[in-house]
């Protein structure tokens, strides 16, 4: 028969699945021989099974019960004992970690006969009548879905009767008759009566935290985080023990080392004479956790060996919660503790100094979103005054600015500014692309603001709720704020602050940029330290998209060995863009060649410095991608114009030229339209000029004594037909200029039926290279511009995104074209290079897909190719690590 | 060692991978023991081999030489003899007809001493060296690249030296003197003399057979018409006959029963004293072949019998080519003969009639292009006028109205007109929106004006050269028309005719609709049985998709079997229009739920209407999918207004409202926006309306006694979580309404995304419907509306269609999303119903496709479903065709 029930002396932390993730913790530090209060844990699989049954499954009661009497011995103390009761907490514990989202009940146990002994074993009814009202209460709502609004008002009345302001004032009596209403409440929502027999209460708790797995917003919090939702949860049940006897008791959080920085020596905090709740509500101060070695020297030395052997068993920062009851330490929970970005590579780079941890290991301790952190700049908070206010943390980075109430202002604005709204819709979209940054009152991490600047790597602090937006002034704090003060906002953290506060660039940025040493500084020297292992490491190469030598340049400092994606028609644009519009304009073949030869030279003095500042290292090229018409001017504007000067009489000249064109040209889905691969098929001679600038380029810097190392991208292919036919162009142009070098001639795979016919295609193709941006676009059928705004925030409420798929790559469905693609690719031309160079390839969890895909390179902004680096080696080393350690 | 030729006698039919069409079929007749030449066949394999190497396989020439030797023995002449030669024909002849593509060398074995023979021995010194001179001409062209005009300019020299106007006034020694030029001409272009040995010629002949099947051409009208290229052609050497030897002689062509309309007896010409060119070239009047009984009574008999023989032996209408040289009859070629649509059902009946085919045969022997030819309305030819010239037939239909030169006056028309162009370009859309027919006088059919108008389903007839176009004014055959002057345009014959000319409705249609009766009509009984047969065949169901009661009660008498798409946007329309504003404009959840409450009781109406006339057949109803911006006025028009009405400082009222709406709402790419299931979880209550509004209806219908069965479809859904959501939202709503039946809950699968996880989405779905238009525009990366007159016609000119892929499925990419989106599906939900409700339900090629990916049904306008009903059965009879003959 299955086993549904694990003492705490049965399991191990290797048993999350079964015992959710602080069951396995505690039966881990019991089997250390660590003083947590006994106890027993009903797995996950009777979870799974009281939710397909809707009944316990059978056996189940009699293991708990018999786990029970285990506990009872142990404790030497009985369940349901009217002098000297022994009480359980029921707790929730998944294997991932579910924060507020599940039960838990305290007391059980507790009715109308314990309640007095444990008064009198305590020596406080205080304490004992409180405990008991809680249960009731905790119970009542959790248990029977009694409203809690129905407890609350009693509660007020108490507090009114008695003529007190807060809830600890109530003294013995009150809280006894608060007792009395609370079952009469309970009676009345429920048609019986509070259950007195506490084996009952334990077993309504266990199945009250089994079905809480399927609250709603327990569903909706998984389906948001991608958790499965048929794990179930574990529940833990523990003997209560109490940190508010009295002065010799107590209750304390701690961490191993510093999560802050990272540094050696223990941290925490202790609260004497209180319990857990307190602490977490903040109604004491307390104190440094080394006070307690005055205090209690023994419980001391005591907790502080304990979390030597608790490091030195789970070989990294753990944090723990610990009571102690009349000089006695108990341990109730331990875990790997979180910790700042900083702290996560100086810990790492310890743990391999101290011998406790391989490179490989240390690898997989930091995260490329950590590094990202590390790279934003922030603010100088040792010069910044207090926060004015502090709101959702949505977009990062650290942006001051004056003060915009509409997108206009922002638009108009001359200097930075911050735009401050109550929410944003797409009207302001303008704005949100001219501000520094974004400050809403409204909103969470979901909401159109947060999405937006999200996608656009703005600053956004969003759903700051003492903002009081009215017209053009905001308050907060008893401040008020005017269009045009300044104030700076931090994304990373939340905070806004009135004025300008100084900015600090990144450490890290300076460190990779050349301009500061890693010696010395810890947090340097464990980048330094884990950055080398990744790049040994890594089988993904980092390229950047990079279209300028002087991008090109910072890519090669940040440690790109290669530009993965030169766009070609940022060449076109600023003084260049008369010049397209001759050729868009040109209304026979010789203008247009004209307008082409005129391009050429400009493109190929490009070329030759971006070749000469990626000397040796491949520059992947590719061939005009955007509609011409996005060098025109709009339609809209273009429309306007003419009609306003038609109505006036006024002759409306070149605008009514290229209203004519823009309009023969308009397109409903630019998007899906004439460009990429298919302009080149239709516009003669635009794909050759490009070709021919580039093989000039790379003939001139070989005659110069450079090392170029040119491909040809083409984009938008679809149809292996298409890059056939370009590729008899392009090598017979090739063929043509005397002294290139031989070039290489791949394709992006952007177009969902080019990964699908990739088989033909690397017929054809030298080269694959991922646009996942256009890939995603079309694998959804949403681009992003139009709906990022429009419905990723509700989508992202309502748990379809756990992330904007422009983000973080979709492996289902995006990747599954990835992956297809890759097979039937190679399946052709087992040498095929195939990377990827839309924006995903700077996404870490991306990074990781693309290692797991198999492809040979990702290229990605400059900025981001440290965090690409430190990705692709991490991918690496897991695999690595299990076989060397 | 592989053979490489096979002697006439040594082959059959059924070898045309080896033979090649040509070649199987002459060794079939010479099996048969009718009088075929003597001759062989070099197989494709061999072109294969030296297409491969560039030179010839071992022991092909040792081989030829043998067959060569078998035909001298059977004709009792000698190759290259100079009294009386064995000339030899060399055909090329592929697996696939490609006419006109590929080289035909005659008279191989002439040279300087057997011309002189040849003479002698034909009577006829003119003929001999006439034949010479071609025989240099064709092969300097051919083997050596000589170009055509180097012997145009002798020839036209000579002409004009003679002082004669056409060749056939050429003296015997003028071509004399003309064979000398050429030598010449021969000697100049390759430096070498005219190859004087016969077996040279041959051998170099061959070669250039098997070089000629990778002409430029070739490879483009095979990557046209999507045949294989690598298959490489077969060469075919006969013995040259001669029908042009006196009045004994003569040739002719012939088919076994009337190809035009089926009816029983042999119909062909003849030509006496003639080669079969000169009946190709029009140059002689030809007589109809019962003549011949007059002419050569016993020629007559033998051909007679062996044309029944052939029919016999091919099961089919053959068409035959045929030569008498002084009284001896030779079969030159023979195949299973063209024939038109009506003609094509008339035989196959026929043939089921004699016992020579089974139905399943006869099924295979029609096609549902054939049937829709005869669906189209045809001009009334016997009350016609001679036609005023002929263009390329581009879009099928028959179309009279005013001419109009320009898009403009198209649209402004309010009688019918043709559009008549020089060539379209975009900017003509509108007009052609308008017109009831495109005239054009450039460009075939991958032209702009053609493959719109196929796109729309209008009749076009294009490439028409003889028209002059000039101003307001067409000139043509000598007669000049005037914009307004009425014209009639056959776009199945390319026909064009002055004036108004009758258009006959369909037959076929008109017995569909039930008007005609089969009974007594050869078509119609053909028709009848043939359909009858493929509706008990068929595997795949067929149903239509129609929005009213009018079309769906017209696609049942078509023979739908449901509604597979009833779109409900097009219940928004008209009047309703400014109900939907309402909705867009409302300000506040009041104001929009008033406005879906307006809406509620007009969709119920629609769809007991709707469910009336299907009652007892299932009826999909599709949830609104189009972005609500559709429904009010474009941004373009709207800017001109308010800019226009600024301009003279009028206040520009309601409509600065709704371009602040429309701006707020616009979209760079509406088809990549807010639309389909997004706009149902982003507008609150609008899909619960329509849910509401369906279930109010079937419960009103099964209170009348009806038997309504309507499924419910939700639109571009992409991930599972959409279609979750939704169905939660539905399912509660049908629990509301009183008296609904259970309603079936599925989606369109129309994104990729949703073909790749159809395995996660079919644990929701109960059916499964594709959108194949939407699914081509993502899987390529092209919306149809801005891309196919942009630039479909230079890809179907490159050959990277050969078809639209929005006219007929494309098997590798969008195939290939079916085909997965099937796999998943059903491996999750063994019963999911799955059926395509896009355009391609009713292509025929793509309803083959649909049955051989396992669909259950396909969807297609009311128009189409006989085609879609024929195509199923022949899909479903060609697999049981084989076993039950």
């Amino acid at each position: 028969m299955t086993r549904y029930v694990y003492d705490f002396t049965d399991g191990n932390k290797d048993l999350k699945d079964l015992l959710g993730g602080k069951g396995a913790n505690l039966a881990e530090m019991t089997l250390m021989g660590l003083p947590v209060p006994p106890g027993f844990t009903v797995t996950t699989e009777a979870c799974r099974a009281y939710l397909r049954t809707g009944t316990m499954p059978a056996g189940l009661l009699t293991e708990v019960q018999h786990h029970l009497r285990l506990m009872q011995n142990r404790m030497g103390k009985t369940f349901g004992d009217a002098a000297d009761p022994l009480l359980l907490s029921v707790r929730s514990g998944a294997k991932f970690s579910m924060p507020g989202m599940m039960e838990t009940i305290l007391d059980i146990g507790l009715n109308d006969a314990s309640v007095v002994g444990l008064g009198r074993q305590s020596a406080d009814q205080r304490f004992a009548w409180d405990s008991y009202r809680r249960l009731i209460q905790m119970f009542g709502k959790t248990v029977f879905d009694v409203p809690g609004e129905a407890f609350e008002e009693e509660l007020t009345a108490a507090r009114s009767i008695a003529g007190v302001a807060t809830d600890p004032e109530l003294g013995t009596t009150q809280l006894q008759d608060l007792v009395h209403a609370y079952k009469k409440v309970f009676h009345q929502h429920t048609g019986r009566d509070f259950p007195q027999a506490p084996h009952e209460q334990l077993f309504l708790a266990i199945a009250a935290v089994f079905r809480s797995w399927n609250a709603e917003r327990a569903i909706l919090y998984r389906r948001q985080e991608r958790i499965p939702q048929d794990l179930g949860t574990a529940v833990n049940v523990m003997a209560m023990v109490f940190g508010n006897r009295g002065e010799n008791s107590g209750t304390g959080v701690a961490f191993t080392r510093d999560p802050a920085t990272g540094r050696h020596g223990v941290y925490g905090d202790y609260l004497r004479n209180a319990q857990g709740e307190d602490v977490v509500a903040g109604i004491r101060n307390a104190v440094p956790l080394a006070q307690l070695a005055a205090i209690d020297p023994a419980s001391h030395r005591q907790l502080l060996s304990i979390m030597q052997r608790l490091e030195q068993r789970y070989r990294d920062l753990c944090d723990i919660e610990f009571t102690i009851e009349n000089g006695r330490l108990w341990m109730l929970q331990t875990r790997v503790g979180k910790r700042t970005p900083a702290a996560a590579f100086v810990i790492a780079a310890q743990l391999v100094d101290e011998g406790r941890i391989t490179l490989h290991e240390a690898l997989q301790r930091v995260t490329g979103e950590q590094l990202a952190q590390l790279m934003f700049p922030s603010f100088d908070t040792t010069a910044a005054p207090p926060p004015l206010t502090t709101g959702v943390p949505a977009s990062p980075g650290a942006s001051v600015g004056a003060i915009v109430f509409d997108s206009a202002a922002a638009v108009a604005a001359t200097e930075p500014v911050i735009l401050v709204r109550r929410e944003t819709n797409p009207d302001d979209l303008p704005g949100m692309i001219a501000a520094q940054g974004i400050l809403t009152s409204r909103g969470g991490k979901t909401s159109h603001a947060a999405v937006v600047a999200r996608g656009m790597g703005k600053t956004c602090v969003c759903g700051t709720e003492e903002l009081r937006i009215d017209g053009d002034a905001v308050t907060v704090a008893g401040r008020t704020l005017h269009a045009g003060d300044i104030i700076s906002i931090d994304g990373t953290t939340g905070n806004v602050y009135p004025g300008s506060v100084a900015v600090r660039p990144s450490a890290v940025v300076r460190y990779f940029e050349g301009e500061l040493a890693a010696h010395g500084d810890p947090l340097l020297s464990a980048v330094e330290r884990l950055m080398a292992h990744a790049d040994h490491q890594a089988r993904l190469d980092v390229h950047a998209n990079a279209d300028t030598a002087v991008d090109a340049t910072r890519a090669r400092r940040f440690g790109a060995t290669g530009v993965g994606l030169c766009r070609t028609e940022h060449m076109f644009l600023g003084d260049r863009r008369r010049l397209v519009e001759r050729l868009i304009l040109a209304e026979d073949a010789t203008a247009r060649s004209e307008a082409l030869q005129t391009l050429l030279p400009l493109q190929r003095a490009d070329f030759e410095e971006l070749f000469a500042a990626m000397d040796g290292l491949p520059v992947t090229v590719r061939l005009i991608d955007p509609p011409l018409h996005e060098f025109l001017p709009p339609l809209e504007e273009l429309t306007a114009r003419v009609a306003h000067a038609e109505a006036l009489g006024v002759d409306p000249g070149h605008d009514r030229t290229l209203l004519t064109a823009v309009r023969r040209m308009h397109e409903q889905n630019p998007m899906l339209g004439l460009r990429g691969v298919r302009l080149g098929l239709v516009i003669p001679g635009l794909f050759a000029m490009q070709v021919r600038a580039i093989a000039q380029a790379a003939a001139a810097r070989i005659a110069a004594g450079g090392d170029p190392q040119p491909e040809i991208m083409v984009p938008l292919v679809g149809a292996v037909q298409e890059l056939e036919t370009v590729r008899a162009e392009a090598e017979s142009v090739l063929a043509s200029v005397p002294g290139a070098p031989p070039i290489r001639l791949g394709t992006m795979i952007e177009v969902p039926r080019a990964a699908l016919t990739a088989g033909q295609i690397a017929g054809v193709a030298e080269f694959f290279s991922f646009g996942t941006n256009d890939l995603t676009q079309m694998a959804w059928g949403f681009s992003r511009d139009d709906v990022e705004g429009a419905f990723f925030g509700r989508y992202l409420e309502l748990g379809i995104f756990s992330v904007s798929p422009f983000e973080s790559i979709d492996r289902d469905g995006v990747g599954e074209l990835v992956r297809t693609a890759v097979r039937r690719g190679r399946a052709i031309r087992p040498d095929l290079t195939i990377g990827v160079c839309g924006e995903h390839g700077g996404d870490p969890a991306s990074v990781r897909f693309f290692h797991d895909a198999g492809l040979d390179y990702v290229s990605c902004s400059p900025f981001r190719v440290p965090i690409a680096r430190l990705e692709a080696g991490r991918a690496a080393s897991a695999a690595a690590g299990s076989d060397s350690r």
